[in-house]
């Protein structure tokens, strides 16, 4: 982990030349050294500078070009800005000067030879000298110096390192940890192995593995020994992800076995279900009315007895406790990821670190572009913020509407295709009508789907940019909410539809709904929306998965990094040629993809997460597709960070940020949503209804003829009775699926005292369900707390340890100051020489009772973490030697 | 604010012995000074040390008794232990030596006399070893050798405090806040002013309030000048309990106007509303059934119109809008008490305490009792807590079941005595039933509920004793939430009764429910039960308020003083006739009522807010009587704390605790309640279904005729048809409220297909409003950021101004050290053997490139503060006399 301080870089220049200056491309010896395996020098020299002994920390890049180069293009000298793809985009609006040539680079002028240049290179003078200032030390390329790359070697010396450890209040423990032994060593050893496929690169409970489970992996490829300490390779923010994607794959286990049980449940009951009998018991002979105007017959039920018995298998008894478990689930993971991000706070020595210096500190590039968007941007008003929220707004209405009229459209292509093919003539292309409508709907929508949600990435980033917000934080996370925003609904606009409103604007036999003035609404299958939405839900999250994850995660890097060579290649084709065995571990790095940062990741798994929390009550098998997934996932996340991305900067972070307020509130949506499909969608309550109210022998018996309403087939409208009948001759009423009025009463077909009873009951349990749910998950996360019990403990013993430390040191100091004071008392008037250009004000702590003057002179600033051991410390003149010391171990 | 270190004190000997130690009378100067107005002497001389310099910082006192006392009790030279009644009570318990003489009091043999008793002086001694070395002084008491109190006096050395101060990170201010000028200066002074009656003795927005307002109420009642330095009187928590009382008296003006605009718009809409008209039209004659068996007639709805126009004051649509503000304002109100909190933490110099800080160090008894019972009882197991428990859970079962029965008991109250009521011959008697039995009804209610507020707190404290917690905040927050469990459940038992059962189990004309065989159940008004819970809300919520206020905070504590002075003259008359002139401000302070801390307060305020969150749908005056009423309670409390109480220990805390989440928890359960009172209580959802299902014109005409439903007369019971009759003869149907089939239907007296329209249209209506409202209040407090922009920009200002001077200082250091180096050789080397006994290891910072040995000589301890300060400081040697200065200030 490194630091550099960039204010001091900033404050003595105007901001908007330094635009150009605040990116760098930052690689670290880890990297360089994992990429020279197959080099033939001494690898230790390679990662110096020439002294060889200070090592190379950093490398600044930047590639200009000849005057006689062979295009005569205006962008000579140029500063390749490549801060691993995490720089923030604004810039690349407000820079001028700069102009955009490909995503991955900022290609700002600085050559030399336009006399206009100059500059340029008292600009990179002045950046140098600030370096220099901060306590960097500075290695200018001299091969390289007739085109190309040009590379800038940084070394930051120790007391560098440790200042800025201080400034970070990076903590360091003092103790090895013990190794368990026996019985409960090998329990745990047998758990971690079993755990492992679930997580791999991800730091364990223990502290010996966080401290080395990343080094490990990459200490083999590492010939350097003083690679070994630096302590992560990628830093707490993807170790962060990696530990929370195992969690979440390792709570999915339970999951997908109680998904499992509840899917065998229905396998296993659905020959004593009795309405799947009835329905497809021949016998009771249900003629419905038909499907379509004109072109359909009417039919008997019982051909609709598979769907039924499909049905069984999603919609039954134990799918809502199925959805109230995963609601607890889901709350239940939420509070175990935050004790787990307490323990990892804590063994990776992260308690003491402050939430501001996440936002600022950290990162070389956030911290710059906070100051300059700070100073630079300050007279931002509420006037110039406008515009771009009108367009924020505007934009995301008009996406909205871009889903919405996506799944109108596919709507629209279900109707149509289906009307079609029920005209068809072949008995062939109508008996399988509503599976091929099905199924090709499905996939055009998953297509849309993919194709929306790679535009939505680009456009929620060209919104952020728009906003100009001021912290890269702010920026991240208005980006992220905005992505989220619009890729959820993209993903969920169509699953939505079918369970909550295909079927219910149908109308009814004699008064049908129509669009275009002559295609009817599609309906649901007779066994409920339940299974068609089952079957949305599977295609979509699978084929979603496996698209996003093998074409576009695998397949895109790979070709985005051959076209970069290509690129490169046909940019400087000689100097590669010229220099075949000096490249160097940077050109390695260089060619690989820059990184993207987290969010596609997290996305990834966020609507992930929104399929197996969201529709659980109609897909059970959901945790186990996602399982399943994830286990891959893990490794190909993994391989793409060691092998297809330069490596990212390690980035201190203490918790998964707005991703835990998306979860969460994912969460509490999935109470309300699960509760709407086991009411409305499925059949559950409808039963309910039956069993206890309208049954007259108690049982589910004749609960298929209770939920179908009677329609005389006198009461068509012209034009919409079946042509060509089979059955049309003797029928006087055909069944359809409603509560409504038999023809016979003094309301006929208006909704029946069944409908709106079954209403009621359906609107009650949406209640009940909720606030139980609500009150459970509540129950959930309070029960458990949020700091585990053995972190406290550690925390607590810690602080009696420092305190009993404190209290021994001042003893000791008063017994020196008194012997001090009795044995030379001269040597101390010399040391109060030496430091009375820092204070004018005697020691006063040693004299009792007497108070100091209220007004002291001009104190600079109050001391913020003014802390005992400073005091102590101080005053006993125990040199700092011991606590720089442990901010390396 | 003054802090022990008690651990010291404890760790050398075992803990039996030292619970009878661990607490002390605590004054501080402060109110001895307050107290001794009157006196003769120079009060400085009076707070001070015999020397007259050190003044006195605290007191301990004990009393004990001669052997030859009046009363031949064993219990002799007793120790009174007196923490101003914040003692933890979990202690009497396990004091096996002591024994209870009066409640505020645990008395402890340490009388001399006896041979057991030398071992006393010893631990005494012992003790007063132990605060020795911790640096504080003592001065025993000379005088009052012979009986009664003994005083020891203790001063804190200015080292002891800066000590402390740098344990807790006590920070200060570096610059004067300017005052502001001008015309906004004259604005604020306004708005001020205007705020003044809801807010005395509660610091305001400016830093420079926050510091004097409690002082300058005080200072003039403190003649020694030193007195001054003490920042604040009463300390943080009780200036955060005013702090919030005034936020929340702030915040119900807005809840009180909207509330009386609610009010008066349905008293000016009374005249046109259509439901009210018809019930008041005499015309529209409809014959009710009787409202009891045999004794009650038949009577027209005309004579209900009262209780019907009545009704429409408090159940019009502006109550549905009154509901929704009501959770958006108790949804802002919390975001605002976060913002001031976090305002008033940055300007009482809070932000950088730690939360366990809190909990361990602030307090001397609480520190004690956590040490003790972390050592002494850490092996309470499973086994050892779940009698505890158990007794826990079913005392509060128990608690459940006398508070359900206490509202059981008035039901029966009001059937028995309306019944008899109905049966008198006196017409006079029968005209007045109903109001007659509401209204004792509702007096024997709360009745009820102050005595059984009074026995469910001491209840809690004693389930909360049994479990015995581990800390003295672990205590506190079960005792709350205990004691606000069984309290909230009391006060609201009744209200919830009449909102959501009255009347639902009365059955219907000729299946009516009786309990007891003979008396039907309570129906409830015409009007519908909202007037009904409304008298009840307003009576409750009024009485409660007006007799604790007034009766039990005031009237209580005079009484007990009272007593107490009475026993204290008992016990030692002849001491104070001894020393008429010489009583010393302590013994002034002992005769004043310990401080039992903010437990009652808060309580008291949070059932109010209750009150005005929970049923606000059903009272929009609710939150005015709230208001009216804390301004009353500011006022009676602020007395109370500056004349009737002991002076509180000053307690650092950061928020208000577990009253935060109690009060987001009311929140949230307000939301759900309201939704429910709103649709089943109120005829808000009738009223809309008819008029746009039912009415056949749109408007509300009908709509009283429609909600009344027909029965047969022939179809009475035998024995329940009114006995004398003066419209008995010519009726066939007489009319009863409720949506059943009319006898000539094929379902006679079912429910009817209204019925579950109306039932479907409420259920919908609570999904609706709860979801809205809990998504509008998530809204509102994503949108109000937590931290106040004033606030993050100053903290960030410091920040960058503490990494400015750093950076300077470090600068500075490097320089002096290269002119020391070159200067003096030898001086250094001397200094290096001065600090030898600290650590082997060499400077190391200047060396660059090199690593240190990974494993350093058995470090101490992690560094847990670890800051750039020290570094720098320690390296230039700068003395800690600035820092320690800053501190006094």
């Amino acid at each position: 982990v490194f630091f550099f301080k960039c204010d001091n870089m900033l404050q003595t220049s105007d901001n908007k030349i330094h635009v150009t200056w605040v990116h760098c491309i930052l690689l670290s010896p880890v990297q360089v050294a994992n990429n020279m395996m197959d080099m033939d020098q001494d690898p230790r020299k390679r990662l110096c500078f020439a002294d060889g002994r200070r090592k190379v920390d950093y490398v600044l890049v930047y590639h200009y070009r000849k005057r006689s180069s062979v295009r005569g293009s205006p962008s000579q000298h140029r500063l390749s800005i490549i801060s691993n793809g995490s720089y923030p985009l604004g810039v690349e609006e407000k820079d001028q000067e700069g102009r955009k040539d490909e995503p991955a680079e900022v290609v700002v002028d600085v050559g030399p030879p336009d006399p206009a240049d100059g500059e340029k290179i008292m600009i990179r003078e002045e950046f140098e000298g600030n370096l220099k200032d901060a306590g960097l030390e500075i290695e200018h390329d001299k091969e390289n110096k007739a085109h190309g790359h040009a590379f800038i070697r940084l070394h930051a010396p120790w007391q560098v390192l440790s200042r800025e450890a201080e400034f970070l209040k990076i903590k360091v423990p003092t103790k090895k940890v013990r190794h368990k032994k026996g019985l409960a060593a090998t329990m745990n050893e047998v758990w971690r192995k079993l755990n492992q496929p679930f997580q791999p690169k991800v730091p364990h409970q223990e502290q010996e593995h966080s401290r080395t489970k990343f080094l490990s992996h990459y200490a083999t490829h590492t010939p350097s020994v003083f690679c070994v300490t630096f302590r992560k390779y990628f830093g707490e923010k993807i170790g962060l992800y990696f530990a929370w994607l195992g969690v979440y794959t390792q709570l999915l286990i339970p999951a997908s076995v109680v998904g499992i049980i509840v899917f065998f449940y229905g396998w296993a009951t659905v020959e004593t279900n009795i309405p799947s009998q009835e329905m497809c018991d021949e016998d009771q002979n249900f003629t419905m009315c038909p499907l379509c105007d004109r072109a359909c017959d009417y039919w008997h039920l019982s051909t609709a007895c598979g769907t039924a018995r499909a049905s069984h298998l999603f919609d039954n008894p134990a799918t809502v406790f199925f959805a109230i478990f995963m609601s607890l689930w889901a709350a239940m993971f939420l509070e175990h990821w935050k004790r787990r991000q307490i323990s990892l706070n804590y063994s990776w020595d992260l308690t003491g670190m402050e939430e501001e210096e996440v936002h600022s500190h950290t990162y070389i590039v956030t911290l710059c572009y906070s100051l300059l968007t700070s100073t630079g941007h300050e007279k931002l008003t509420w006037r110039d913020r406008l515009p771009g929220y009108l367009i924020n707004i505007s934009s995301i209405l008009f996406m909205f509407g871009v889903t919405c009229s996506a799944v109108f459209s596919v709507i629209i292509y279900r109707i149509t295709i289906s009307a079609l093919m029920a005209m068809s003539s072949d008995p062939e292309v109508k008996s399988n009508v509503r599976v091929t409508v099905t199924a090709t709907a499905v996939i055009i929508n998953l297509v849309v789907i993919l194709i929306l949600d790679e535009i939505y990435g680009m456009v929620a980033a060209w919104l952020t940019e728009l906003e100009i917000p001021k912290t890269e934080t702010n920026f991240e996370e208005r980006l992220i909410l905005k992505a989220f925003l619009l890729k959820f609904m993209n993903a969920y606009a169509p699953i939505f539809y079918v369970a909550f409103f295909k079927g219910r604007f149908a109308g009814r036999p004699g008064d049908y709904v129509y669009v275009f003035n002559d295609y009817r609404m599609e309906e649901c299958a007779p066994g409920g929306c339940l299974i068609e939405l089952c079957i949305q839900l599977s295609i979509i999250m699978l084929g979603k998965q496996l698209i996003q994850n093998n074409v576009f995660e695998i397949g895109i890097p790979k070709l985005k990094k051959l076209c970069r060579t290509l690129k490169d290649k046909e940019r400087a084709p000689k100097e590669i040629v010229e220099q075949p065995g000096r490249r160097q571990q940077w050109h390695l790095d260089y060619d690989l993809e820059p990184f993207d940062g987290l969010t596609p990741e997290y996305m990834e798994m966020i609507i992930q997460f929104g399929f197996v929390s969201l529709f659980v009550a109609s897909f059970p098998l959901a945790p186990l597709f996602a399982l399943l997934n994830n286990v891959i996932e893990i490794r190909l996340d993994a391989k793409k960070f060691v092998t297809e991305l330069r490596r990212p900067d390690a980035i201190r972070a203490k918790d998964i940020g707005i991703w835990y307020n998306i979860l969460s509130g994912l969460g509490k949506f999935s109470v309300i949503i699960n509760a709407f499909v086991i009411s409305f969608t499925s059949d559950f309550i409808p039963r309910l209804v039956y069993q206890y109210m309208y049954s007259e022998t108690g049982t589910m018996h004749g609960f298929i003829n209770h939920t179908l309403s009677y329609f005389n087939v006198s009461n068509f409208k012209p034009g919409t009775v079946p042509s060509i009948s089979s059955l049309g001759k003797d029928i006087t009423f055909c069944r359809y699926k409603d509560y409504r009025e038999p023809p016979w009463s003094t309301e006929p077909y208006q909704f029946s005292k069944q409908y709106w009873s079954v209403l009621a009951a359906r609107l009650g349990f949406v209640i009940l369900f909720q606030n139980l749910v609500i009150t459970m998950s509540m129950l959930v996360a309070w029960v458990i707390p949020d700091v585990p019990k053995n972190i406290s403990e550690k925390l607590k013993k810690e602080k009696t340890l420092l305190v009993d430390v404190f209290l021994n040191e001042e003893k000791e100091k008063l017994q020196l100051i008194q012997s001090l004071f009795s044995r030379d008392l001269t040597q101390e008037q010399q040391e109060e020489l030496k430091v009375s250009d820092q204070t004018s004000l005697p020691l006063q702590q040693t004299q009792p009772g007497q108070l100091p003057p209220t007004s002291s002179p001009a104190p600079r600033t109050r001391p913020r973490a003014a802390s005992f051991s400073q005091f102590t410390r101080q005053m006993s003149m125990s040199p700092r030697s011991d606590i720089t010391q442990h901010t390396a171990v």
